[in-house]
């Protein structure tokens, strides 16, 4: 047994620092456990503040998961609230403090230190950045700033469309402001691959959102009735409040002043057990570095998941020693739901892995989200990423109305295990017609990935990518409403007596309304002798996902969408 | 590369039957499948009869995912249905068959034979059991027969609770009949374990489903009205109409006849290929024996996601060779929505790990579908099983209004990964308010297993089990409103100002709302030297299951319940 420390220091009152010090007190009752935070508020639900914004969440008191009283009571703790951690004096074991209320100083002993600063919201040095009209949001207290100026203006640009920024979009739409979103990428949710994201785009274009997508802030100005953001393609954008949302910075300037180890990109590097470079001081959350546990590489991941997870590592190791459980990394699972679509990631995408040169196999299905036969199933596209060296799983994205949660809790799952394309065929998940299919979408996934490394299936990624001689197997009916341009229609049914219209001597692209017959008819067609290839996902992947083919394919207006596509949008 | 057989034939047209030959026709355009099926129909939704009987499909199309004709003009299946196999000779290598239109016989020789014919119903030789009045589920013609029949009647006496009995019992609800259900067992869903299924029967009663539980049937008498189910308790149930979902036999007389190893239960014998004890003959679905990866013993779940994936299986051996994958045997995942409630398991209940004489740890964990803070999250009860030797988890039972599928499929991935305890603490599920939570239900039911194995949480599965000093930890109104007899009500607040009043000389059990603070508390009291264990899922649980306690809790009737318990029901 180790000596139990008498004093925890923990800097840092909410997710990770809050986990830290319940289960340092699960473990004493006698450590004397100190929570240093800067603000007025602890361990408060910073997942749930666009919620409020929106009113989705109406009453503010459900995000304050715990207070600096109910602390003290329930847990014993030292809490002390609007007080900032100035320096470390590693040699003394000491933390100079500064209360933000008078201004007065003074000095903690720690027997251990826990730091758990989070990351706060990037604000680059943009003329005129420091206007009261350009808000961030990480506390209650930004949350109310933000909640009180939009209740005064008509319209809001939100700078950066990833999670927060989409979900802030979403929220302020709801209680009917005019929102713009600015997003450097030509893409919203730049962390899943880009076709994956277009059924959000579709959303909020639907319900009004104004997308300026590839487009950056030069600055701001103010203007006689709100501030003007100045993008880079040059034009001005008036608006009556901004919100930053284009990403975090690690709060790690105290751990750097004490000569801790920093990574790259100024997180600070920590071992399994979540201790830093000085063995008596530890780092859990958005401030530290991580394992990816896929490709073994260091990452960060600012989650709430992960860092709550941390806390409780970091205190089991205070006080358990190495018998402790090591952190295992995190795979960096993420979820956003945007109107009646969610979009998700776990693992790797397409375009992290081309920038880490790993190589990849991809596969992108449609299934269901249960029983296509029971009423209420909605489309699910899965895009599904492994190693073709060993079939491992690199990752997934899901996007669809309704049970995209589920397939990305499969996923992350698999991720953790370590699961290959070959697991994936064998999972048995639950069903019964309200809730899943007999093959599931994660199953289906399986199928096709495996059908590929098998040579079953010869996957072209769209249309664009397709050559000269495309066979659209499609009912006929179905081909002359919503027509390839340059392909002919000859239906999976009739298609092994018409195999003399199709020419030999070039590959032969076949393509369906959901990537599952085009599949069959390439079958066929490779059995016949045929340089067979399917086209992924059909047309409606081509649709959904505004692939290159769109402006070719004429695709009518939303109100006159043929029924064909489903709730393709 | 293996010989393509000239002529495949598959015996039963329907799950694993049509899905074998699906996936033979991808490896092969010249092999000559024939798919024989006794009844008219092939591969329809067999889990989506109840809801047509009950209207929730209305469509009765929408059963049947292919015919006949589709077979033949997509996979050109030469399709023989109301076909029926009599008898298999080995030694030639052909099958006698005889037609149900005009009752002529043939013959037809095969390469490889694949066997998919499937589980009857079971009847045992009960008096009166041959009564028209008394029908069984399996195909289309009986969901028409009891759609019929249904539509004359008030009322149906459904025999046996499992997933179709209670599927059923929902369906005919909905349609107006007054339904009962009887069931031999003293609970509902004997799968599950008694505590797990209380909210299922809770549900059923609130609806007016009448349960008769731990009761039998003698026979059957036709009355002057309908029939008359005589119970072994003595009472007569009259009814209009009695639909038996008792359970299935597997259809393995051909098997048997030909001399083929058969399991103790009546199942084909199968390696992990799905072949038989002959080389050429392979068989999936009900009617085969599993592997079931867990404890490595023999298993039969006749269910169809299994079904389809050992069909698949069967076809690759027969085209792929060895190179084809193994059947990873099955795990039973099962899932049942009553109502608005759902109820499901991935491997072994408590009861069949004490039918087995294994070893095994177990928890349960109260958690929310979604983050707490956000709208419209539903309580999930979770019950986790594991190996004491090695903490691997041996099964998982889920319960709740919401997300129940979603935790079943974790579960059943971890299951399939062979996944300890340990891993299920660091699972990186996703995580938006709308969503799921920091800490998902999966990962408390990780900490709450590992406490337990460290020894930090020392359960009591229900209050009944908890020695004579208890103490009620909830704020005092919560105590005052629903007391729990015999505890000392101390509010963990107020715990360790209090500690003299607790007696040092014998075990103290704490109980709380949820079973959470009960830890906290329990945590405590054992840093201060107490003999501390904590009763798992708290007052909740022991409403909600109905243990012993409930009498003695006094328990309010349905209208009047306090708003303490939330969703309990």
């Amino acid at each position: 047994m180790r000596t139990t420390p008498e004093t925890l220091l923990i800097i840092g009152g909410v997710a990770g620092g809050a986990s830290a010090a319940a289960r340092a007190r699960r473990h004493s009752e006698t450590a004397h456990i100190i929570l240093l935070e800067r603000g007025p508020d602890v361990s408060f639900a910073n997942c749930g503040l666009p919620y409020h914004i929106g009113g989705e969440i109406p009453d503010r008191a459900e995000l304050a998961l715990q207070t600096p009283e109910s602390l003290r009571t329930l847990l014993n703790l030292d809490v002390r609230t609007l007080t900032e951690a100035t320096a470390i004096d590693r040699a003394n074991k000491q933390v100079r403090v500064r209360s933000l209320t008078d201004n007065s100083g003074s000095v903690i002993s720690y027997d251990k230190l826990i730091l758990a600063p989070g990351a706060s919201p990037l604000r680059p040095p943009l003329p005129g950045i420091e206007s009261p009209q350009v808000l961030t949001l990480r506390n209650l207290q930004d949350m109310d700033r933000i909640k009180a100026a939009a209740a005064a203006v008509d319209h809001v640009a939100i700078i950066g469309a990833g999670f927060i920024g989409l979900e802030m979009a979403e929220q302020l739409h709801h209680i009917g402001k005019q929102v713009s979103v600015i997003e450097l990428q030509p893409q919203v949710l730049p962390q899943l691959d880009a076709e994956m994201v277009r059924p959000l785009e579709n959303s909020l274009r639907e319900k009004g959102v104004e997308l300026i997508l590839g487009d950056g802030i030069d600055g701001f100005e103010a203007s006689s009735n709100g501030i003007s953001a100045k993008l880079k393609s040059g034009r001005n954008l008036a608006t009556g409040l901004v919100i930053l949302s284009i990403g975090v910075r690690p709060e790690s300037g105290l751990a750097k002043d004490a000569g801790l180890a920093l990574g790259p990109r100024g997180h600070i590097v920590v071992n399994g057990h979540q201790v830093t470079s000085d063995p008596d001081i530890y780092a859990v959350g958005d401030v530290c570095e991580t394992e990816d546990p896929i490709l073994g590489k260091r990452t960060a991941i600012p989650l709430g998941g992960p860092a709550n997870r941390q806390g409780r590592t970091a205190a089991d190791h205070i006080f358990l020693g190495d018998k402790a459980l090591h952190y295992p990394g995190s795979i960096g699972t993420a979820i956003v739901r945007v109107f009646d679509h969610a979009a998700g990631i776990a693992g790797y995408s397409e375009t992290r892995l081309k920038m880490e040169g790993v190589p990849y196999q991809t596969v992108t299905v449609n299934g269901s989200s249960h029983a296509g036969y029971f009423p209420g199933a909605e489309t699910i596209t899965l895009k599904l990423l492994w190693s073709p060296e060993d079939g491992r799983v690199l990752g997934a994205q899901a996007s669809g109305k309704d049970g995209v949660d589920k397939r990305l809790d499969v996923i992350a799952t698999a991720l953790r295990a370590r699961m290959t394309i070959e697991d994936l065929v064998h999972l048995e998940l639950s069903y019964a017609p309200p809730f899943g299919s007999a093959k599931d979408v994660v199953n289906i996934a399986g199928f096709a990935a495996c059908n590929i490394r098998d040579g079953l299936l010869v996957p072209v990624p769209d249309l664009k990518s397709a050559g000269a001689q495309i066979i659209d197997v499609r009912p006929a009916a179905a081909a002359a409403k919503l027509p390839v341009p340059g392909a002919k229609n000859i239906p999976l049914g009739e298609l092994r007596g018409r195999l003399d219209e199709i020419d030999r001597s070039q590959p032969v692209f076949t393509v369906c309304q959901m990537g599952k017959t085009s599949y069959f008819a390439a079958r066929i067609l490779a059995n016949h002798g045929f340089d067979a290839r399917s086209i992924l996902g059909g047309v409606h992947h081509q649709v959904w996902s505004r692939s290159i083919l769109i402006a070719d394919l004429h695709f009518p207006p939303v109100s006159s969408r043929p029924s064909v596509l489903g709730d393709v949008r």
